[in-house]
């Protein structure tokens, strides 16, 4: 395997597999000066880590990130961060049902496939426990750009089955379990969580992510474009199947006259585009959705092989998301962090600086 | 601006503005010994230029390809390909109305705004027209896929407003003008096509593009999914706002025992995920879907404001294809091609061969 | 073949075989807002190109650089640079001697046994006629780092064969054929290249180059130093067989005393690092020296074996250099200028601005 | 900073400062199965380490490397592999001194310049420290090189201050603690040594390292040339100031009957260029050789300024290699094996295979 890194400017190197010693990356290119410990980076790995609420894997992971490098007396030095969490949770399990079958939905077969074997213990690098460093990693862009620019990033579920979020309040999404931004599906979504695991089975989900105040000219026209980037990033988080930037989708069925940005002296009047115009931020805020499939690890058998081709019915046990959706939202919200941030390196380093050209209209929805 | 190469190990740098004297681009990293001539290229070149049918732009771009390196006696020799297509259509207009406004839902504000000015005619660098080199770059890599692992990439028109297509007839799509695979739908297009352009309004449109004999093994876990890397690529596609992998947003409401594929000893039963596992290609079909909105040039007046911020009405004349979608198709095709062949030349640096290990299963539906 | 493309953030992608249709390339990364045309590259292509004096090949090149893109009423775009160079003297030789054997101290051997076979016209990708595209698009970066920064890069010859030059005037190095910095040894190599050329022979070189003005602080620790990479792009020159930085090789048999540049408010006393300390640009003038080897190509016949292995002596006929060393001091340049331009805007990317921090002290010798 | 990953394909990316909590990286793109554990790793790091030899700093550092992901039951998966060594003498120094002054011949000026501040405990990022995770990382690349293709790869010094080694045994090499491969100059190295010691100076040194049974077509023609990487990889290692690939600088003064090395049958007759041609390997023994510079830590007081631009006089007390050429033999040896390991994996990718083609004469001298 090779591709472990994301990032041209500024970069994160991860390793680490579910059941292994630890986990950890580097994170190159971040900026000097910058004041940073470790709490500022264990907010949202807390609030991605398992076992914070009932809807979630009963997995114990404390997910301690410790900062072992890059820092010196409070602040960043300008040379690379090192990032470790340990994995305190590794029980001596009986993966001896799970060594030599696939799994249906599951990386299993396609690892096998391509390496000829494969860590088979939790999922080994295929599980969504390596995304505990993009978290990390994402918090050190997120600081950044909250500080220097006041960017402010807001993750959360907009749809959960067939449970459509009506209202978007950010200072409701992180009061809840389900990191859902709609006060009054609270009840529903509780109900429908409780149903479905009794049920043993799991639900798709819809992630939404916003971005505010990100200048003017992110961005690279053609290849590297912040849209193109922002949906490699996101494609990229474990169970994502569809990536949309603004009215994504809905484009489908609209008319020139409908989609396009009027804009007047006061600022753009509508946000079709979801604050990307040629792949090139245009001051409005970015508004990115995401689809993540129902996970694969459900207490139902599914039909299968194992690795000499031969029939088998598979049952996951163990502690497992019902839906993995919610838990992406902190993800989803530092691989944007990630996306913005090296573009806003990339930004600088060839033109004058971001600050430089005053916007000829305000940015607003 | 960076960011005008696409991939790792086969890459593409282009090169270019929409009424400048050339387009170009350098094709490296392909392996020698390819039979190659500009032949190869130019069918899809000619598929994806405007000026063809009725329903497009009736810009008249030649479009006609040189290869000028990297190919001796018919053969590719390793070394880079320069590709370059003149431009013939200079006509000297008349920017002063262009010049000095913001076409809304154009990337004429950001790119003002990036860069501090822009080149305006037609464009300039944010104009389509960049991307007849990726689809020659990708006609390249197309032809290497087929003729040493026999896959075969199909794009096509899937919905067009609020014209779904119910049948997918590869045979049927490059006959009409719509890249159209459904034959029922033709009539009915052709009607909302002209009253489309009697209104002197656009159309959004949905695209999809597969490709089968796909080995099993493409793709990189983590960042460089082969999911992540066809995100990226097809959303960097002008107009694209949506990305989806096979269900795509359906798996918001899907369950865990209805997207799972399950697999027997002969195959596996559905296939849900489009091809791809943990970012890794099953040697199932691979289906990508993308939405594109309506071309923001229109004959519609639109509110806008002028490069010094006042208020302006802009109405953009000339030659412009009401759906974009449509001539989409072949660059769809192209960029797909370009993330596969990046990946086949990836995995093989680091496994044995694509060839070496036997698929456990059939590569079915 | 990768890797034809070099730099970072200031990218130059080549193509072009020597006797190919056309060299030509892509340079991405460049600023908005330099003014540029073709008579700003042309100088140095001039400088390189063969034919101006007795002393280099008779090969007649009109090396007339073409801008195809990137440029907007005289100054660069932001966008991706397309440069082309037609080749005017396709003359159809006869090749049956080089087609089927290797010439000895050649790339012929190892193409071939790379790729399977080779393009071998004049050396195909293996010629110097590939750099002609490297001194363009050096002349880029050395206009932007003369104009933004007075950045002042001057190549030399500082010892051919057993002559030593012993001045560097760089008022003299370009009044000559041999890009010679001191006056009082031109007799010298007039009769010395004299006498080689008629025993048919060939003679290596020493070129060297200069940066004055460099601000401090380019460069990036640990892998990607300053040093580091001129390193890389002197060596990635043809013939190229060594690169020293500063003092060079004569480190080995200096002191800790002798070598460390002590400093006091004045400023550096002594330049023996050459400008880089700890892979960064000290503000002191960078100095960089090589070793050419002498060309493969006489007409003095040399033991070899065909492509079946069988025995067979080669003579190199036709237009040579005996002194490929003269001609790389335009090249050399050239790559000096690229990478000192990556690393300026590597730089800016990750700090507040090359300007921002004032210098403790002068930037002295 | 960024820059802290070196190679295309099988990269590292390091992190961690001289006195800080740990020093690590991340190796990625190592193909799935080579047999791997700690101790394969750890007799280099030991070769490298300090207070091996009363020659060498007397600092402990022991140095001890954990593997933490990308191995399963004794074999690299593919996944990534975690490194991280503790740094375990990390004793409450007092700084004070150096705190606020520019040692002379170190990076404190250049880092300072460039960051604004500086982590100045034992010069943070710029120690040497750095390079065990390199050594490591080469670790790996050095038992796959060997195991798949039987690839050998020694170092030694080859020159110390004015002590010139005649012979090259490596079965001598690690036998005494310069890596002295002439067994008649260990009397010599050692008086002269202890006079230094006593003097409290340092010494340059020159290292040499090979590879044989290097296959032949490694190497990327233009820019990323065999020889180029090298290049980079050696001037990247601390204190390194010249880098030459076979004859080197002796070139200067060679003439083309001299230098070209001529071919029969059986094989090459003689070295001059050092196992590349072209940028390519030619199946001969590679042979770099690298000069590194004195130590500036010296017990000896130097001229230098504060960081107020004060002048100060600086003495470096404490424990400091006076030939840090020493240990650099095994960072050589490391990082050769990392570009010839990231560069089998690129030509793998592209051609049918290193084995594939049969050279055409055998690899000789």
């Amino acid at each position: 395997m090779s591709g472990n890194t994301f990032g041209k400017l500024f970069t994160v190197s991860t390793f680490g597999e579910s059941h292994g010693i630890a986990i950890g990356g580097v994170v190159d290119g971040c900026p000097p000066g910058l004041e940073l410990d470790e709490s500022d980076l264990q907010g949202d790995l807390d609030r991605r880590k398992p076992g914070t609420s009932k809807y979630t894997t009963a997995r114990r992971e404390d997910d301690e990130v410790k900062i072992l490098s890059g820092v010196f007396e409070g602040k960043t030095t300008g040379t690379s961060i090192g990032l470790l969490i340990n994995n305190k949770d590794q029980r001596s399990q009986d993966y001896s049902k799970i060594k030599d079958s696939f799994r249906p939905g599951h990386a299993d077969y396609t690892y096998q496939q391509k390496f000829g074997f494969r860590d088979y213990r939790g999922g080994g690098r295929s599980s969504a426990r390596e995304t505990a460093i993009r978290v990390a990693a994402g918090g050190i862009a997120k600081k950044y750009l909250k500080q220097v620019h006041g960017i402010e990033i807001n993750g959360y579920i907009s749809q959960l089955g067939p449970i459509v979020m009506n209202k978007v309040d950010h200072t409701v999404t992180n009061t809840n379990p389900f990191f859902c931004p709609d006060e009054t599906k609270l009840d529903e979504l509780d109900q429908y969580m409780r149903a479905l695991k009794k049920e043993g089975n799991s639900i798709g989900a819809k992630v939404s992510v916003s971005a505010t105040n990100v200048p003017v000219g992110l961005g690279e026209p053609v290849f590297d474009r912040l849209d193109a980037e922002i949906a490699h990033a996101m494609m990229g988080i474990n169970a994502v199947k569809g990536v949309e930037i603004g009215d994504g989708f809905q484009v489908v069925n609209q008319k020139g006259t409908e989609h396009r940005d009027e804009m007047s002296p006061d600022g753009f009047h509508t946000n079709h585009a979801g604050g990307v115009l040629g792949g090139i931020s245009s001051g409005q805020e970015i508004l990115v959705h995401m689809a993540l499939k129902p996970t694969s690890s459900i207490s139902i058998s599914g039909q299968s092989v194992d690795i000499h081709g031969k029939p088998d019915d598979v049952i996951t046990k163990g502690r497992h998301d019902p839906c993995v959706g919610i838990r992406a939202v902190p993800i989803a919200e530092a691989m944007l962090a990630l996306v913005l941030m090296d573009h806003l390196l990339r930004h600088r380093a060839q033109n004058t600086g971001v600050e430089s050209i005053t916007p000829v209209i305000p940015a607003q929805k």
